[in-house]
């Protein structure tokens, strides 16, 4: 069983569910039309299933190691890195004026979708790399520019973020790296970050830190903090790599999954960095790319989900267990009512996170595509998503992957099999990049500062869609009725956190997100078989709203509860 | 953070909610009364806290290998085996008459979630021997208990189960491993199995295997299949291990967890065995141990829960990340609200595991003690708790599981923090023992052919609960309302279920089994509350039944949609 990037299943969504034709059609983006997309797509699902997908198993039997203070990295990992870098994937978004592709992000989106499934482990490492290249772009000097996006671009150096630190995990305020001015526009880096991403590795010449620390005259808090880029070779006159930095990787996590992509504490002793954006301006500096990268982390779980459900389904047509009569079957345990439950289960809720992270991505390449109060719109659209696209995409990854090695039996937690791999391999998603409990409070703090128009602008697209429906013939109609009103369960709870006190929101932050998401689930799933009108679309969009839809009701009371009830119990008897 | 044995919270449970002093009045089980059962919880709690919870990590660390066909076990393994055997722990349940403690079931189970939180890995080898004591007890000849009973009771020999085969497993019925008669009174077995837990280890000096198999005229299915009974070492005419048996390990799975329980490939090459019980009575003899042992894992998903709980706390009390100003707060990230609503999460579905195992296994005690209708009445609580206990048990452990990761943040992907392992190690509960799937089917096929009348009961037990409650003064009350509203949608769904063909009802089991066991723990908990009355009780109770309680709603609307919808996706765009 091989990875088969869903291609057709892309191009069917972009095409005639989500109006991807508005992005193309913008002249920013004029270039990406029709051929050219279906080009780009064909082109990624060869690198995925070909390079990549062969990959998997090694990355995670023999994890990179530090040996001599250098990573080595997983076998074949550096010649896998060679061709995607080689295909110009590392720079699809970035501009073309540095050798970028320029591609929307939409379409970027669906490229990592299935690198992702084919090598989550290798995949991060072009990922970090563009979310570099897109702080770069948006905050670095000309000279910054000039020496580092060309490089980064076109694969030859990589690129990682340094936030985290022992004390400073989901506070990054706390983070105690200091940066003193060298008098020659240069600084001296120094502190201890954990948690980075690809921080060293054998696969490209250079690796270049992006970090965030403390002027000496920066305040306490997140408005104290800068950006650096913090070269791990400075690059000489001729930007080429030179004299090595003053910085080292003083060990690599032992981590339950993702073991081909090293994650390493780096030190930074006095390394030389140069300040990219405004002093104390780091913080704004990361926003810019925090919503792609929290985007991009959903299309992580989105790319398990899918790997995990193909490889389930190919189990489940191989194998026989029992006999049950049933008309047209397939002779396998996909007979078994309840094996169909959990691959239909799969396949929804794999639908949901793709819906979810296009739409997203489609969002935010409107509001670079257009001007004035439409890119705004878009703009708010597009943030208001990224918390769902996050946290429900990554939930879903990891429910799918469970549901992977329910679908195996035995064989699901033997390791040979590689359901396992997945299951391990996409937890991290649901803590890094923000936690999915950020990214909830994000939702109902920040993503409803605007009153929440953002919101009550996606509940009316939902309710359009239950209404295209509920005015359609057949199967359809009775769907449209139920999402309609699972709109109005949310539609009440949005409106309950808005007058509510902040504190009273985060107790009810999670299960409304999740509402927010499985409601979506209903609207692409239904729009999906208003478009394709096939007997597998209608199926599935009624499995949805028969059987995940109905959850939101629950959580949309559990979501209103409120503080109180948390904190009556008494910390005291917490360790009792 | 090492681990701490809830022994006063299951004096609790027992005395105050359970009624456990029911069972200690029985004649049967009167030497358990009182300070008995406290020495034995007390006594329990040390052997876990003390010797087995230190091994936890060393096999994960260091797995069972095999290693020129002997199987060599996890550094401690065996000491700590020695302690278990030493303390008669393996015979806790066994017939005193051969050496056995003779303690009630309720009480065994109290003792089996401590060894299970402390080293599930580790605990699977004595509780396997249980099984096999158990099924030996009920079905074996007087000679093969007189031979065997004593050395499995005092753990100096040690039990398998041999079901499995590799087209063999959801259905056994299609094994192939063959039995011939020797015409002495023994046979000779031959065939594969696999998934043996400890099928083979270095901390005991015989292996007893129960296996599986058809004699030559035993027909095709289920009823043509015998039990047997194949030691590694024949015992000679002192009843010591003798000659070497026609058997080996050929292999060790690499599984994702429970590194430190050896599951053997067994390879039985006309392997001299001895029947127990009737020819082709196998599956009989099977079933009889099949409801205590699935009992059994749900504890071990209780176990695990009770211990990421505490593990999630400890981290969770120590960790300072941002600042939230709450009267009385901690001062540490249990102060956000999402971080109080993971852990009372974790405690309320640790506690709604603990009462539905302990309440199962008294269910077969008071089955065991009493007689007449009374005992039949109680075996078929027990019966249809028992897919629950084991199927929502595995379930809740793997939630809890994964929410102790998220407590953890990246720290809980680091594998030193052992959150990680918890989640590994579970998984398989929800698998092996009949997976979570057939649970359900059982539950909702097997476990109604009674028209009812035992759902209908428990059901009653859950509506009193709730009409003490609500007419209770205070914040009960409300509770109890909510409650009986849930006790009617599953009512509700129940009569459903029981007018519905059988694919009708698989279609719809697992939503209806989670509903079910949901149900319960606003049961367990509520009960628990109006006995404790304390703070903490009341608010795991208002937890419960207004953050889990609330999706029984969903869940029985899907249970009720039939097979038709899964169906209505044609299999053959399963792989498109």
């Amino acid at each position: 069983m091989t990875y088969r990037a869903p291609v057709s299943e892309l191009q069917f969504l972009l095409r005639d569910v989500l109006g991807y034709g508005r992005v193309t059609e913008t002249e920013r983006f004029a270039e990406a039309a029709g051929e050219m997309t279906d080009a780009i797509l064909t082109e990624a699902a060869r690198l995925a299933e070909e390079v990549m997908a062969p990959l998997q198993r090694a990355g995670d039997l023999h994890p990179a190691r530090l040996e001599n203070g250098v990573v080595r990295t997983s076998p074949g990992f550096a010649d896998g890195y060679k061709a995607i870098a080689e295909g110009g994937w590392v720079g699809m978004t970035a501009d073309p004026e540095h050798g970028g592709m320029g591609l929307p992000l939409t379409l970027a989106t669906g490229v990592n979708e299935m690198m992702h499934s084919a090598c989550l482990a290798l995949a991060l490492n072009p990922l970090l790399t563009q979310g570099q290249i897109e702080a770069l772009e948006a905050h670095a000097s000309d000279e910054i520019k000039a020496t580092y996006l060309p490089k980064l671009t076109s694969g030859t150096w990589t690129g990682t973020m340094n936030l985290t630190e022992p004390q400073a995990g989901s506070d990054v305020g706390a983070l105690r790296s200091k940066a003193v001015p060298n008098g020659d526009g240069t600084y001296a880096v120094s502190g201890q970050k954990i948690y980075i991403s690809w921080g060293d590795h054998d696969v490209a010449e250079n690796v270049c830190h992006l970090v965030l620390a403390r002027l000496p005259d920066g305040r306490a808090g997140t408005k104290g903090i800068s950006l650096f880029i913090v070269p791990k070779y400075l690059p000489d006159e001729a930007g080429n790599p030179g004299k090595a930095n003053s910085l080292r990787t003083v060990s690599l996590e032992h981590k339950m999954g993702l073991h081909g992509s090293p994650t390493a504490v780096m030190e930074f002793d006095g390394a030389t960095g140069w300040l990219v954006g405004a002093e104390h301006g780091g913080m704004a500096a990361m926003f810019t790319m925090m919503n792609n990268a929290r985007l991009a982390v959903g299309v992580e779980g989105l790319g398990i989900a899918e790997a995990a459900t193909q490889k389930a389904v190919a189990f489940a047509l191989d194998r026989v267990q029992g006999r049950v009569p049933v008309e047209g079957g397939t002779g396998t345990i996909l007979d078994h009512a309840d094996v169909r439950r959990m691959v239909l289960r799969m396949k929804a809720l794999t639908a949901t996170a793709r819906g979810i992270c296009l739409d997203t991505a489609l969002s935010f390449d409107m509001a670079q595509a257009t001007g004035g109060e439409e890119a705004k719109t878009w703009a708010a659209r597009g943030a208001f998503l990224t918390p769902i696209a996050k946290a429900h995409g990554t939930d879903i990854g990891c429910e799918v992957a469970e549901l992977g090695i329910q679908v195996h039996g035995g064989m699901g937690y033997v390791e040979e099999t590689g359901a396992a791999q997945f299951y391990r391999d996409v937890k991290v998603t649901t803590i890094y990049e923000g936690t999915n409990g950020i990214q909830a409070m994000d939702m109902v703090a920040r993503k409803l500062m605007d009153g929440g128009d953002a919101a009550r602008a996606m509940l009316a697209e939902v309710q359009a869609t239950a209404d295209r429906a509920a005015g359609s013939d057949g199967a359809l109609a009775p769907l449209g009725a139920a999402l309609g009103r699972a709109v109005e369960a949310v539609a009440e709870t949005l409106d309950w956190m808005l007058g509510a006190e902040m504190n009273d929101r985060f107790a009810g932050a999670r299960p409304f997100l999740t509402a927010f998401g499985h409601l979506l689930g209903g609207h692409y799933l239904l729009a999906a078989a208003l478009a394709g009108d096939s007997a597998e679309r209608v199926a599935l969009a009624r499995f949805q709203i028969m059987q995940i839809l109905p959850g939101v009701g629950g959580l949309c009371l559990s979501a209103q509860q409120g503080a109180e009830p948390l904190y009556a119990f008494p910390a005291d008897a917490l360790t009792a």
